[in-house]
């Protein structure tokens, strides 16, 4: 008999599981279903929309709805999962433009249901002139917004990687933009030497930086804080994500850091034939050991491809993550990787941090820029434990050198002897990955 | 009593080994002897001289023999070692400005005596309008050859990596470039589809590449080759190197591949007491397990601080090379690590090579570009042996992820599972490494 796998959430960790699946046993009866108007969209591009970079939001669309039809996987776009019986083994779904309710059976199930912008419980923070940015769907309106927004006053609430990459945008667009931060800086991953660079290339755009500054309430015509009260025509959430999980939670399955769902290596959650992956999900990191909630668009892409694996009849196992990262923000590259200093004090590492100063290229070459970089390593063992890139152009995709050498569990002093690259255009003689290396390497 | 260290040769592994071994151990006596004008040089910035991005070679010094004196290292410039007596522990100079000559003793002997460009017998090559480039010496010669070629005729024998770039640098300049190749490819190390972009690459900036023909002759207005004759105001040797070892081999160290000077891993040659590091050096290739001679500053700077490091009392094991290389050539990334498909099976690897084409960035973003990849792995193991990559801005300094994953015997599998960084403007959700690796994987 034809065995049916149904799939909650038409985006990378669904559709990822969707395709992988079906390619391994052609057999199988997919369906997928989607609450929003996309599949398979690139959310990640979403800032380049609202800043005029890329012209439409459909450039994002890796693959719609009639091209995944095409791989034979039946996406019900418009169609919400409302309820999980893991007993019944079926799923209660309505159909948003007619209201129709009915339940669709499975063999298994897929659980893809993404996250969802962060809002915390601020007075005003439901207000028509508030935007939070996660889904495609979310983006025409804000767009509006942002393509006349020049001259108007735009508040960016958090200053995480979504609400810098935002800030920018609206930048680009010739608002005034003013974030606000309750943390003493951007991107509170960074080490806070490295982050001052950063500062400096938010401020070079003309965004204002406010940090240690908590909202207390956002009014019609302004955001008021801690400190004081700025004007603000549009606001604008980059609070970072939580998952969306009320499905799962009552259903019964087991939760992690940040109410994430909990999933064996396998992505089976805790309830058996239910797989779950990308932003709804916790996963193991590779330093600390330990669940973390670190949604990205590769750990989803990832995630979903061993849940299709292990649907289709394989055996896939999900490796962990280091929490890479790469950003371009104000003209700066980052790069991140496995753990700062406080996380693997945390984690229960004797741990030490090191910064060094280096260039892009070498130093005589004309498009040299300064990159810095921080590398944490355990005394005495060695081991590295994590790395953070600051930079100017060239400086970030470093991070990958960095990450595989955590992946192998190396030695700083290990990483410092691998035969890098060097050629003018690209570094000075030693690269700042081995100049790094070795500096944190003297440190343990 | 005090140690006398000489080092003969005061390039990059020369004068590495000596700042490295006087830092070691203060008490050091340092006497390093240098031929020509500088000392620790970037040779690899002499194209970018020539071709006008950077304004004088004395950007190109790293550290003058004044600065290296401040170190507490005493460089006698302008004074050739021309005698090794290892029974007598002593060397003899001459002082080619005077003609003097005298015997100079150690107690440890640093060989640096780095390559020069080949010169096969060919009729004609010892004209004065052939020019070799190693030395910054022999740049304001050709500097001013340079800055006067516009619409003249240049001919560049050999397309390696030195003829490429100093075929850009010519054609910068406005002159009417032919480069002339033995082999059927530039860069011959390059897997040959990858090579036909960087063929793409050269011709597009109006260089003339004529590939499988031999020089026979060089006249003083033309080349002559098998397939024909071709104009040439100047002529310019890009055939590579060999190591300078003459002095090595009169006193009887052994000798290696391309008659490179062996060294065991803490660079100490056959002679004890007598160390050696660089271009004059071979290396042991980690993936073929040979000795190979691969001349490239990465490695000089590397051995040269091993060396140094055992010169001063230390215990340093030079860990061996990849041949990690990158390159921008004519609007062209290129980055190599390991064995190309040839060599892999030369070197006894039931080995398979696959390659995959992608993007610089997200496929959407503005300023994406092609880039392939070429991976090599062991049928069977999955074990990856070599990666050779080819594309736009952005794409070659990914090569040192692929080379932190051969230095760690990582399987092609375990390489695409890594935890790699993404963002728009940086790469696809897939970083092109991720799908090489994944596919050259199955194809093992």
């Amino acid at each position: 008999m034809t065995e049916r796998l149904l799939v909650i959430g038409g985006d990378a960790a669904g559709m990822s599981a969707a395709s992988r699946a079906k390619r391994r046993r052609p057999s199988l009866d997919v369906v997928a279903f989607e609450r929003g108007e996309h599949t398979s969209f690139a959310a990640c591009g979403i800032p380049y929309v609202l800043g005029g970079d890329i012209a439409s939001t459909e450039e994002l669309v890796a693959r719609s709805p009639a091209e995944h039809a095409e791989h034979g996987i039946d996406v019900k776009m418009r169609t919400e999962a409302i309820e999980l019986d893991t007993a019944g083994s079926r799923v209660k779904v309505r159909e948003l433009d007619t209201g129709t309710e009915r339940w669709e059976a499975y063999d298994r199930l897929m659980v893809g249901t993404g996250a969802s912008p962060l809002r915390p419980p601020i007075d005003g923070i439901d207000a028509p002139n508030v935007h939070g940015v996660q889904h495609l769907d979310a983006v025409p309106p804000l767009l509006e917004e942002a393509e006349r927004s020049s001259g108007t006053n735009v508040v960016l609430i958090g200053a995480g990687y979504i609400g810098v990459e935002l800030a920018e945008a609206f930048a680009k667009r010739g608002a005034n933009v003013t974030m606000l931060e309750a943390g003493d800086q951007a991107i509170l991953r960074l080490p806070a030497d490295l982050a001052e660079d950063l500062r400096a290339g938010i401020e070079n755009i003309g965004v204002q930086l406010k940090t240690n500054e908590s909202v207390q309430a956002i009014g019609s015509d302004h955001v008021s804080t801690s400190e004081g009260a700025y004007p603000a025509d549009l606001v604008v959430l980059g609070l970072g994500v939580r998952p969306n999980t009320s499905l799962a939670e009552d259903a019964g399955m087991k939760l992690g850091p940040a109410g994430g769902i909990v999933t064996d290596d396998r992505q089976q959650t805790s309830i058996a034939g239910v797989y779950a992956a990308g932003d709804c999900c916790v996963a193991r990191h590779r330093i600390s050991g330990e669940l973390a909630y670190v949604p990205l668009g590769t750990t989803a892409n990832r995630q979903g491809r061993v849940a299709g694996t292990n649907l289709g009849g394989g055996d896939a196992r999900f490796p962990g993550i280091l929490g890479t990262a790469v950003l371009k923000l104000c003209g700066v590259e980052i790069g991140m990787t496995g753990l700062n200093l406080a996380e693997a004090l945390d984690a229960g590492f004797d741990a030490v941090a090191n910064t060094i100063t280096s260039s892009t290229t070498a130093g005589y070459y004309p498009t040299s820029e300064q990159v810095r970089v921080t590398m944490v390593a355990e005394r005495g063992t060695g081991r590295l434990l994590g790395c953070f890139i600051v930079g100017g152009a060239g400086s970030a995709k470093r991070i990958d050198t960095a990450a595989t050498a955590l992946w192998n569990e190396m030695t700083a002093e290990a990483l410092a002897e691998v035969d890098l690259s060097y050629a003018p255009p690209f570094s000075p003689v030693w690269d700042p990955i081995s100049i790094a290396a070795r500096q944190v390497a003297e440190a343990t």
